[in-house]
């Protein structure tokens, strides 16, 4: 493979992640995006622990699905396992984003899966926002990385959900993972997960025991953009 | 009617949409703006689906209050009945803000009106904010942009409240809606209604039962404002 | 007296006011602060209800202590008999602002004084940030701007403090004034408030019963800053 | 020693302070950072009572480790002898911040270590963060500041933990210091400690009692980015 075929997926690579703290996701080096060209079989990611004012487009490492390098001369995210792991499971992900959003992390860190308390969060996912289990200890011992897309990957199984449904996941004790078909829709994800959490924390502060909203209220919205006969937006949906 | 004619209509629907996410209110696609040419029996909307960034005027969306296109080549919002609804019922409504903001939809998802407890909110009005109840599922399962509308109409006709003196409303689980005698005065509601919201939210975080404010101090805060006596700002009130 | 001596009152006015907004503390029209000519017996204020957006230094109004307007084309700001009340009783002070800044504005809500949690509150002052107690009714349907006054100047008459040590207040149900013996300090002061009640309400939030800050330590960090030997900052105080 | 010797420790001084304001760490003149030159046995701090946006960097103040002054016109920060104590102490701090960052001020005000709840903790730091135990009134009434830097080495002692491996803590009824290997090290560190203060405050709201986090989750997210064999960031570690 020649290496200026894959200039134009760095590039794309380097531009979504530069969003990330612009929206106020990610300070210093909490967070990641990939993007995949599923073509060439290889993925995108930023390199390990390099601040975003410095960061360019040259930095960013291609690898493939086992996580052999393919191009770049830095280091890859110490969480490219995950992200690998996710990509071979979510075939339809385009673009993958970790970060240690404030909010969705405090949720991580509560180890609670997210209730649907209203239509901006049924706008977007007709399930809760689930949080994985702990891992065990050996999951943690092992091959770690790898590990944590597993967990991901175990809880949707575990809870019946599809990856293109439900584009969003807690890891417990740790923080969110996001995806979506492209790199931009995965940044869409993160930054609309984020807020879904503050507007879920801010609700359960105001009510002791708030209640999941209407089913037919979550379905409704859900339809309304993602049904067979959504009416939202300027695009028949599939 | 010429199209040239709805020109400037469509320019001050777009300029007060705009202010939106920059007044912090609106991330993505998360809200709309109608203004109304009573006039023509027309009211000017934002596309749906279109993100703030890249929208121009000329993607404005122009509807009767049938909700039938006068003007526009993007289907609008898909929130323009509810719009439509609320200009054939509240007759002096020139403007129209639905928005997702974090701390108005907090309240609504909690499924709570917001008590009065400080000036601030007297300022605006003498009366809680009030939170429709949760639709019927026929309600959802049919016209649902229209009955939002109706479940506003209907929680005002109840409450025996004028949508002159209280120009705000959260609809439970969803989120809030404001208006007012321009498309500026709409989005000034929005914006007192989510920082009124906030300071609601912190206010009960600090008592834990806190009470409704003096019933003559409502009254004095609202009159000064608004009363046939007024004395704040610069112009005497009606 | 010459209206162009009161050029230079106006212009400092104008520059303070133009603060408030900037810090954070004043959306739209909510709040004003004034600034006073002891020799001329005067002070600048705030028109009432004109945006900061749209205010220029000429729209500042000049009264006397009995708010007879000396200069301006403009309504004064309608809490002005609240800063003549002040600055007639507390001789030393140079500016007032009042604003409804979020936290200060939800303590008062509350209607509790905020306690002593640390030093950077006994950096500023060693007593609690008191808040009054609620108007009559008789008060409120009286002279209310000026009562909101008494209201303040009789808390502290009761609490036996001094205007000069305790530069701020919260009017119950209402929301924050401060002092200083400049406008840049009463602007200084405003922001210094609203931190102090935002880091309350989170110690609050944190400890069930926090208890207040060892007196020991409030005396040695007010003293190091305010008393006869202190060591902060590049002036000796007085 | 020569004074323009001097000149590029303050420049690095003054440019590393400007940082507090502009991280959202400081208002107004709430904190200060030193470094050091441990060739020299000097260490250059900010001013007292000089607000960020008049400073430069010929204010910067130089002293010794007894607080001689070296170099410098004007008074430097009150909070001097802490700086002094603990580069005494701890000798591979390069740099010192002290701030008043608004969550980690409230949780020394709760008087409360920070529990780790995840793994944005544990990339930092595998203990709480401590918080010191109030100090006595001896020392209160005693030489305060340096007694401030007593505590926090006292505290680290009675913990057994290395201001390598740790390097932030709270003071009871105060806030934060954080260092590090170097100025921009200890500005990091500093807002890390906010943001890690305003996950686990966030994290209580949801979880009536949330829980550490598991101890092997702690180790592997620590050694990952500190361990012997660290493989995150670019460069191999000790």
């Amino acid at each position: 493979m020649k290496k200026n075929e894959l200039k134009s997926l760095k590039e794309e690579c380097y531009e979504y992640n530069m969003l990330l703290p612009s929206l106020g996701l990610v300070i210093y080096t909490f967070g990641n995006l990939s993007c995949v060209d599923r073509g060439r079989g290889v993925f995108a990611i930023k390199p390990s622990g390099v601040p975003y004012e410095t960061m360019s487009w040259q930095d960013i490492v291609v690898l493939d699905f086992d996580c052999t390098i393919i191009d770049g001369r830095l280091r890859p995210s110490s969480d490219a396992k995950t992200h690998a792991l996710l990509y071979r499971n979510f075939n339809h992900a385009g673009g993958i984003v970790h970060t240690h959003s404030t909010y969705a992390t405090a949720w991580a860190q509560a180890c609670r899966s997210v209730p649907i308390y209203g239509t901006t969060h049924a706008d977007h996912l007709n399930h809760e926002i689930p949080c994985t289990s702990l891992m065990s200890d050996a999951q943690i011992d092992g091959d770690y990385e790898t590990e944590t897309g597993v967990q991901i990957v175990e809880t949707f199984a575990k809870l019946h959900l599809s990856p293109e449904d439900v584009q969003m996941v807690l890891v417990a004790s740790h923080g969110p993972f996001a995806w979506g078909e492209s790199a931009e829709k995965a940044v869409y994800n993160s930054k609309v997960l984020e807020e879904l959490c503050r507007m879920a924390q801010l609700t359960e502060s105001l009510a002791r025991k708030p209640e999941r909203m209407k089913d037919s209220l979550v379905q409704k919205h859900y339809e309304r953009k993602h049904g067979t006969a959504a009416y939202y937006g300027q695009e028949k949906k599939k």
